[in-house]
């Protein structure tokens, strides 16, 4: 089958940041096969998608999510982190089932697919349940399983891990990608980090890991190892395999020759930095230094929101308000962040719309009051936009979403089961 | 004409922070004759509205906008402020007429009815043309044209003001509040702001002035005057008449006993603040001092958006971040701020559901994804919420969006007239 989309602007966001007005954008097997002006391509397709007013531009991939914690969205909110932890979301957590968290995954993708986004980093557990969730919604995922060191004395969970990474790296026509997640420095020894460098380097799997979140940790790490958390973890050698390092916020320039060697990226998490007082990430420092950076949510329970169009918000306010000037951080470094950004922290070629990427796309009403006029269609879009804009959303060729309706699996019934969950989970 | 709206959640926001589910909400005449649980009032009504997936709530008064520049949203943005203003803004400015200012501004209610809000506070010029907007609209506005006194030698434009505020005090069904509105302490001398107190306290109209709103405004003010912007503006005598502080970031506690005076408040514009990287507001230090504080979102040229849901939003995340400390600032209280809070600082007795109250209410579809589930609906709507989520929106008692689809007037003709008249802007 062979698709195409005309609409009022394509934004392809490829290197020199091409805009067709009017424009198409034309798939076949889950790839791009031409990008232009609306009449650049006059080869018949199978269907064809005209939304006059519409802007077609690549999808979001969501860096950093617990996905399924949309079961938990809003629950204690603005309590004290370790009080929240400790005496709402573990608890809760312990008695959560594997369908359970393939509901909760399952909201989330809802969630994602109306707001934008076409892929997703998740770390959290139950992983199979989560992996058929990315298999049955459509989206792509980067899954591994949160593993705290500090209680795999044999390494067990790990060895699990590699398992899931057998099991769901051919699946779901390649849309799964398995990864290794020790969850934090504080929750996994340098030996343990070591061991799943180790693992990650043998079974070539990209690992995923908290990493100077908060300046707690900074603080804890450094006099327990006399070393920053980036050092700490740059020593146990898991840079030298793909790392996603989430929220970065407390990263030193005295950290920059450990992330020297660093394949990945950082995956900025601004929202949730800010809603937990974690503080705002140093993206010049890490942008001067050629790292990758990209955009992520974190959790519904302490985001409350998977709607990338936030983070854009959030991340060009935050990064303005650092600068202290409003013309260092523009609307497209934000877009470029959860796009390109990103997919290339993940070291996968979606993120613009050019001749051969992945036909990852999605298309914004652009007639409404709040994004008229237009002047700038990116300002409009980081500044003004969010996911209830969004009408269509394709992945892999797929189309996830059309006209605002998801496609690919019954929304009603998942929000019908989460209600019916949540009930055995509240007290 | 009776009404009532009966749905699965009625938050009153009342003192008590009061919800009702199921509940209803009736009105007669724009005002609230009964609020409670869904079968409190069984008094027949002639129009009943059932959203059972609904949440009712008070609408939004956001209260500091300068309406007619979505014109210019998302013009030139990113700049440094001066090159955006002299480059961009002015010259642009001075060839609108006062039709391109009608439009402007029901562009910008259309927005507002569609995010929720109900009411706000307007400083810009050819005021004529913004109160028809408000009269055609259904929306509240409290209105006044921006005095630069530094033009204005002879206070003609001051007398113009007062004769609008005579021409306009009692149309609209009393939904037009006239104000003064002196720009800002750099635009207006001392003997100018006295001068306007002086018209404020002879025809008991409130004061619009932006205030504290930068760290060079600080600076520069306290340089020439060797007083701060409160204690200037303080001296002149503004602050005996109601007066609406925009903005404020950077009031210091030695400003308080010059406060201490103050009928009115401040209206924190966190969204504007982060964008133009003037600062985070300093909302314990007013809130411990008595000092009202309400929400607002500034001009859509600066904010791009003129959703209050944004702006709680933005509250939030930057008051935890200034704090340090994720439970200070709650959910509750960006909520209370863009409710109740705008409302006490105009004076104005709306901003929560209780008997003899203004009908000014909206509905928020609960049932969505990113709504959902529902452990506290409070933390759903302000960290989740978005404007598009909002269904009906009601204005002294008229309803001016039902089912998302504006009543009041044709939203796409203001859009066609928009699209057209910008053509003339651009050069």
């Amino acid at each position: 089958m062979r698709y195409r989309i005309t609409a009022g602007t394509v934004m392809t966001l490829d290197p020199a940041g091409t805009i067709h007005r009017p424009g198409q954008v034309s798939w076949e097997n889950g790839t791009i096969v031409s990008v232009g002006t609306a009449e650049s391509d006059r080869r018949p397709v199978d269907q064809t998608i005209h939304v006059p007013a519409g802007v077609v531009m690549p999808g979001f991939y969501n860096g950093h999510n617990h996905a399924a914690m949309t079961l938990f969205r809003g629950l204690a909110d603005d309590s004290p982190l370790f009080e929240w932890l400790q005496q709402h979301i573990w608890p809760r957590e312990a008695r959560l089932t594997a369908d359970d968290i393939y509901a909760g995954t399952m909201l989330a993708a809802a969630e994602m697919i109306r707001s934008g986004t076409v892929g997703f980093a998740d770390m959290y557990f139950e992983m199979d349940a989560v992996a058929q969730a990315v298999a049955d919604s459509g989206l792509r995922g980067w899954l591994a399983r949160g593993l705290i060191g500090t209680q795999d004395p044999d390494g067990e969970k790990l060895a699990e891990s590699v398992e899931f990474a057998r099991r769901w790296a051919d699946q779901a026509d390649g849309r799964i990608v398995p990864m290794l997640a020790p969850h934090a420095p504080y929750t996994c020894p340098p030996p343990y980090l070591a061991q799943v460098a180790e693992a990650a380097r043998k079974h070539n799997l990209g690992i995923h890991i908290h990493l100077a979140e908060s300046h707690q940790e900074l603080a804890d790490i450094t006099r327990q190892y006399g070393r920053t958390p980036i050092e700490l973890a740059s020593d146990t050698g898991i840079f030298r395999n793909r790392t996603l390092i989430a929220h970065g916020v407390h990263i030193l320039e005295s950290d920059l020759p450990a992330l020297a060697g660093l394949v990945g990226g950082v995956i900025a998490c601004p929202v949730s930095n800010a809603k937990l007082a974690s503080g705002i990430l140093p993206y010049r420092l890490l942008r001067d230094a050629g790292v990758p950076i990209g955009l992520g949510t974190d959790g519904a329970a302490s985001t409350n929101t998977l709607d990338m169009f936030q983070e854009m918000k959030a991340m060009a306010w935050l990064q303005k308000l650092r600068d202290g000037q409003p013309d260092g951080f523009r609307a497209v470094d934000a877009l470029r962040a959860a796009t390109r950004g990103t997919a290339a922290v993940l070291g996968f070629p979606g993120g613009e719309l050019t001749t051969g990427s992945p036909a990852d796309l999605i298309v914004v009403d652009g007639r409404q009051a709040h994004l008229m006029p237009e002047w700038d269609v990116t300002a409009n879009l980081v500044y003004a936009g969010v996911g209830s804009d969004v009408v269509y959303t394709v992945v892999a060729g797929r189309i996830l979403m059309a006209e605002g309706i998801i496609q690919s699996f019954d929304e009603q019934a998942i929000m019908r089961d989460v209600v019916s969950r949540v009930a055995h989970l509240t007290d």
